[in-house]
């Protein structure tokens, strides 16, 4: 054990606006000898997601900070090397938030076996990019936050990132007419023509409330809301008769250091019988089940497309992150930490 | 009949920011043979509310705008003196919107008895300080939208006003602890020793995110919003996990000619898993029975408290309506149209 060494990021200090290098502190330590009930497992692959962002700054978000000096959080997917845990065997592939480093001891709780990982109907390391939190949030925000009806009209925010293009995705499944909003044109061609999506608009050259005007003419039903400021405040503008807002994410408030002005049309929610509903895939747990099962199923059909965007090597995680806020990054953004699951050695 | 004048005012232009007197069009034209199925009321009261000013904008709201020309829109109560419709008899005492004139004429849609008048636990002026669209939507708003537990922490804004009054009390009955937001002294006092409610904050004279912190230090469960704007900004920076926000009225956006800026800190609604949600009474009518019942329980016991501000003479009505908007009124605002229900000629 004790030449493994665990290759870790720690936190140097809550970023101001977008991460820099000089936030994070790069260390390597020997992994320690396990004890009882726990287990040892050598990461794989790291997810990095907006949330990450929140949870590195000084303020509390849904979970408390990441404290300077602690290992980065993230969820990862890993092989377990060595196991005190009855629950556990060597050579389980496991998921859960180990974060930032190369080896994490854990006690097993908060682990989840991908149990069928040889007979999955993707590549283990696309694993975030249909389940796992990701897979949660659209589906729980979706269907039940959302609680779509066939018919609808449904609006998806940063409609090319992870969690909007399954969402989107998953409201065809589901009958909804769906509309996407992205950056760009390459990302708009890739929500309608390979993910499904009815129409989308990009921000970057297209005035948003205009667009949502036509392409949206019985108003919004549901709004899948990733980005918040200008774009929820257009949507806002364009609400039908009791609309739901899901609130799922706010990326363009997670690097600012002064927030901006809120939607200025709030007023319409109230006219509109609208609700907005912040929710945290997290609180949702116990639907993950039923979530993986459906998902797995469109996944096996065909039904469900997406893109990975795989950085090798654990020591660019703080620079790949900020592909999440400068609109470059394309599907979902991983870290390849170790080689394969076959090698088991640091 | 053709000796009775309706006397009445039309809306003359959509006003910008207050309304002016001259927004409004005073008529008198002699009221007309009823036809059947059709009956005449005399209006006793006029009920004046900040949704008024809503209605008579250019914009649509939750109903279609009062348009130029027409009879501005208002709930009221009144006497039928004379009926060729078999729900409604001569000396019935009624409730609906027949809006801004002396005389209504109406097919009994939207008209409801107050059947038990001379067993009203209050006098019939006083009927839409407890009952009618103002207990309606603060039952409903409370109860049904905003789910309260005992024990939960509730705040109002617009405390002093007609809704807020009744929601905070209710919430008291409730098992709340109760903390209201209102301007100036007088209106504080009014809540907290009359009203019943835990503490009051003078948004003019104090700091309302620093009084929050200390009148709310579990955070805030549920916030019933009359305001908007900078208060709405401060709760939202208050709220406990799984917080509430009733939106039933934006009183500080009504008059507005450019909407200023809404909230900076929506992001924390996200994290919270906080929910705001838009109701208007109209649509929840079926449990007027209900809420009614109760309402006229707890005031026969003496529990609800409230103020009237009567205004006499419908001629008054335009100028009378800004008292709601410049924070002079004190309690229900209500305009008398006619002296009394026994004297039935206009």
């Amino acid at each position: 054990m004790t030449d493994r060494i665990n290759r870790h990021w720690r936190l140097a200090a809550h970023p101001e606006g977008l991460a820099k290098a000089s936030d994070f502190e790069w260390r390597e330590s020997p992994v320690r000898t396990l004890e009882d009930d726990e287990l040892l497992v050598r990461v794989l692959y790291l997810s990095l997601d907006p949330a990450t962002r929140a949870w590195i700054s000084e303020y509390e978000s849904y979970v408390k900070p990441v404290a300077v000096g602690e290992i980065v959080r993230g969820a990862t997917i890993g092989e377990v090397v060595e196991s005190r845990n009855a629950r556990f065997a060597a050579g389980d592939i496991v998921t859960g938030a180990l974060g930032w480093q190369s080896f994490g001891i854990s006690d097993g709780k908060g682990l989840l076996k991908i149990s069928n990982a040889a007979h999955l109907p993707i590549p283990l390391s696309d694993w975030f990019a249909v389940f796992g939190h990701v897979g949660l949030t659209a589906y729980v925000g979706l269907l039940d936050i959302g609680q779509p009806k066939s018919g609808e009209t449904l609006v998806v925010s940063a409609a090319a990132g992870a969690v909007g293009s399954l969402v989107g995705q998953i409201g065809k499944i589901h009958g909804l007419r769906v509309v996407g909003i992205a950056g760009g044109e390459e990302k708009c061609r890739w929500v309608t023509e390979e993910c499904g999506f009815d129409a989308a608009i990009d921000y970057k050259s297209e005035d948003v409330p205009e667009r949502l005007k036509e392409l949206c003419p019985d108003g919004i039903d549901i709004d899948f809301e990733n980005v918040g400021g200008e774009i929820l405040e257009a949507v806002i503008g364009r609400l039908a008769q009791n609309a739901r807002i899901v609130l799922c994410g706010m990326i363009s408030q997670y690097n600012v250091t002064e927030a901006p002005p809120g939607p200025r049309n709030l007023v319409n929610v109230l006219m509109k019988r609208g609700r907005i509903e912040g929710f945290i895939a997290l609180d949702h747990y116990a639907r993950a089940p039923e979530a993986f099962r459906d998902l797995g199923t469109w996944c096996a059909e065909g039904r469900l497309m997406y893109r990975m965007d795989i950085v090798d090597g654990l020591e660019n995680a703080p620079i790949a992150l900020n592909k999440l806020f400068d609109g470059s990054n394309r599907g979902k953004l991983m870290i390849r930490v170790a080689e394969s699951a076959s090698s088991t050695t640091g």
